[in-house]
């Protein structure tokens, strides 16, 4: 049984860690940590985990955390996964990271998005943990950057276009939808109950969410040239869920091309991704709870342009159970243990 | 007084129409008329309107219908409009239409996207009911079209850029999130709580939903030139609400523009619009319940596109509202009259 | 037209207040506080106010509040309302204060809830500001305390059964479910939208909850005898709304007694007032965003037990609408004037 | 691999069965029944099964069914069930039936609140299938009655006290909220999004309800006395979970109890039964997708009275989930064998 450490243990993503890995055969969750509620049981804190989960946060010191675990997710914000990640390299740990910190290759795009960055030497190293593009790299690496939830949305719908050469890349346009767990659990008024239910609303609008140099990285990766995109997040009135909609024109080489057949067949060994069958959208309640990643095509013969389709669950295939999948891939698990369980609906 | 009758009244337009019409200083509702609920108070029906509409559900001839009111809203399905509204004129009647039945003047486009016109001849007379367009034509009109929720959100937020030539019309999409009232008050699994609630996902994807037309032929007006648009609508979980993401390309003479400053200036004095400060984006939240549409511009520099925004709530600016100050417009009352109420929130 | 003052603005009764306040015809809005929000508009804090509410948020002394409005609604916390009322009535003022601090008559019950009361000797002049009850007291008060929004919803409903010895009051459960709305706008975990959303919980159990002396002061002076009740209040996932379901058993006089007929006849003339024809229990969206309180009463022919439900909108009969109400008996407007808007449904 | 069949899979609990029997190591779903969606596969009705669950809808007649399983989850109305469950035993097949036809030993009470009955010999035999009370009847049984929602919620929460005598059965008032899947699937325009939406009130109140006998049959075999309750269900606007409130008078010997203790005792050792610390209500968010009923205890030293308050999954623990528990005891299979998936939170 691997060893296996939770940072930051009392935010949305911990507590789905916390779940997921309660039902994982091969590992034991031997430490969580959280500042804010040191001492209490994590049950305490999410009454869910009752019964299920017996563990009692902590605010160990590095070295009492290191002796403690093997194998450690850090979901604690970006800057302060730059402080720990590296203490944790340097004992001879393996790391998946869920926050930005290790996501951009290029220290000085993270550095236009996000601030200085204290331990650059890791960005070439660090894998991008999308399993579907970058399996190999993240089974034999020590650190995983897990990806954004945002982004994952995107490069799993678009990459394989991309790298046909199926759509232009410069009309690309992303319109994503947000469920508002992906805000956090910090006390806002912006997301209190009232201010969110009933409603719906557009926010860092106009090339200003930090996903955006993510999104464009991978994006470039798939089409071999620099991708710029408009993304625009959203704020929907729902606990959990993204749904992208993504518009871009058609090549010819799209035109002429059989789109469906081509992602049924790219993504048919995939066990979480689900290429949805040739005009049935996808909905974020079909994957509620899931590590799953839904996908839909559909062209507009009126405007020539493609509109491409994905949902996932933000804090499963968009962070917990995303980085559970990367920590298998990094010991040798069976790359589904633990996240087969079907979505929940309703 | 006017007497004022409406014609279906048993959905949710008709249900707002009634909520509206108790609140109306100049008008009087005298009939209301509901196959399915004939004999039953409206106020059973729709126990909200108790002790505020005292008005009995009636299944009457059309020429009962005819001896009740001197003015009508049909809030009918498409195609049963265009059997009731010739004959309602016939008779010396006013009529806002709430159905598609009357708002494509091209019969040869209703077709293609509906069915048979059985009285194209009216097509061409009917006002195109958006006030902030159309106002000199609606106020002598004796048939008002009234416009479809998306087309309202949309037309309002584009139709001032295309008219000045400050956006690309070839590079329009549109993207728009509806509540679920949209989808009326059938018995249909589709909308049921279960299936809709905590949950999100677009639908008739691909340039396949029937106010395509009617958004384009609006556009195309403002831009003096066919527009096509790419237009994807989206079920929200929530009962009231659109909100409409709108992306093209900026001209360089959109480039060279105060766009807000150009808003700002073209709706100053129009009491349902309002144009958001730069940067602060609309939510349906803070129009609901009221005949108010929110318009939010905002540059993405990165990309050359500019995003427009807007928010409305489609059962009063989307439907019933609209319908309303369409009435005041033709019968010269106070525009505003009914419909001044600030929207509900939280 | 009265000069109106809001103290504690940029509270969800505060927002509520200014809409209800910007369609009173009688009323000029002179002043809204907000120590928080100080310079800004009140519509930069809660948009739905655009265009519909132009008043900039102060932070004044209380002179200078003192010398901007005739008329106050104080609504702040309890304990800081003690600060503030004393003065404005030593100025002459009236006011409706639409905290805690003067709703209970005998001080010794304040403190035991509460804290100590540094203006007791207002308790005793303070009209409960229930008009269905107290209309004559409200009318020639310069202080009126206005009810909680739990005993509005209790009170009610159950004051003519205790009036007229129809029920034992020592079986008297009460059990309320209230939106989230009631806890404020506060930022607190517990009421995010992700911890609220699809649950449901009680919370404050065992007879804990600080409406519980105000619920027992008017049930004891309608039952002419001290009344004890179970209250258990919970947390809905909506944003507005109370509903009480209360349960008694009938006295021999209650059993022989047309309780329908009874309230039918009590409330036929109160305009906010509606009692459901028998059978037909109440919702909170057929009272959402309007004064109304719909009540409903069921025999239990197995257990000899008389279940009333009541709903209200928390922030409009249960806070905000009541205290317009008030304001308008206290200055001889018409009682309805500006509350007369149908509840919105969808 | 035990052989699985579905009777009824097109409902919110058909699907259930489907996702939790996916995650089940013991067996091996063979045959899925549905008239309507007869020939589509179970995953193109509930997308959220896409590949999860691998089976088609099939309409067969009762002898083809026998030939496909061996254990049989008949999750059809009532009335249909008794059509069907006779020859599934005649047949040597074992069955957990989920309507409420075998849940009642009396068939006068049976008829009393259902209709005739035309299988009574079956309804001695059957056991009631609440594991944590008839653990080793279920064991042996070939049928299984598997509990309503309501009842589950109530009884778990309520027999160790009447068991006891620690409260007084004549003064039991149960106060029960669900989500709206409790409604079912059935196109229906009260559970309409729009309807339930941002809403909450009771429906067959006044002791109408058809759990009323069941739970009084459960509650008087605990109390060794016939008990009748008050029982309010209310509509809640979530997709999943019931709460319920009681309230109960305690005894003397309820009052010199350590109720805490007591119960923590009881249910120690049950995996999907969970007392909360003293002080700690439940909520349905923290029992979600789970087979967990959470309880809290809570006196009332005001009045007396005991506050007993449960949550569950309505279709997990009050329907699929138990049913699935029930499979497992009837089998030898480990009882919590694809059960013990936590809760999902947020």
């Amino acid at each position: 049984m691997l060893r296996v450490g939770i940072v930051g243990a009392s935010g949305y993503t911990g507590v789905e860690l916390a779940r997921l890995l309660a039902g994982h055969p091969e590992i034991h969750l031997t430490v969580a940590t959280s500042r804010q509620y040191a001492g209490k049981l994590l049950a305490e804190v999410f009454p869910n985990l009752r019964k299920r989960v017996d563990i009692r946060c902590e605010n160990p010191t590095i070295e009492e955390l290191i002796d403690q675990a093997d194998f450690f997710f850090t979901a604690v914000p970006h800057k302060t996964a730059m402080d720990i990640v590296p203490r944790l390299l340097a004992a001879g740990k393996k790391v998946v990271d869920l926050s930005a910190d290790y996501r951009i290759h290029d220290p000085a795009v993270y550095q236009a998005w996000y601030q200085e960055h204290t331990s650059p030497q890791f960005l070439a190293e660090a894998a991008y943990g999308l399993p579907e593009l970058y399996r190999d790299q993240i089974r034999t690496a020590r650190l995983t950057a897990n990806p954004g939830c945002y982004p994952t949305s995107a490069i799993l719908a678009l990459a394989p276009l991309l790298r046909e050469g199926l759509i232009d890349p410069a009309t690309l346009i992303i319109d994503s939808k947000s469920g508002t767990s992906g805000a956090g659990r910090a006390a806002n008024v912006g997301t209190l109950f009232c201010e969110v239910n009933d409603g719906f609303k557009p926010y860092k609008v106009g090339g200003t969410h930090r996903h955006i140099p993510e999104i464009e990285q991978e994006l470039s990766a798939a089409a071999g040239a620099p991708v710029t995109v408009s993304f625009t997040p959203h704020l929907l009135p729902i606990s959990r869920g993204i749904l992208s909609t993504m518009y871009a024109a058609l090549t010819s080489a799209g035109h002429g091309t059989d789109l469906q057949a081509l992602y049924e067949a790219i993504y048919a060994d995939e066990p979480f991704v689900r290429v949805l069958p040739a005009g049935v959208p996808p909905a974020t309640q079909h994957v509620r709870g899931s590590n799953c990643c839904d996908i839909s095509l559909q062209k507009d013969q009126r405007t020539g342009r493609l509109i491409v389709m994905s949902a996932i669950d933000n804090i499963v295939k968009g962070a917990s159970g995303q980085a559970v999948q990367n920590m298998n891939l990094m010991n040798g698990f069976p790359e589904t243990a633990g996240l087969m369980g079907a979505p929940l609906f309703p």
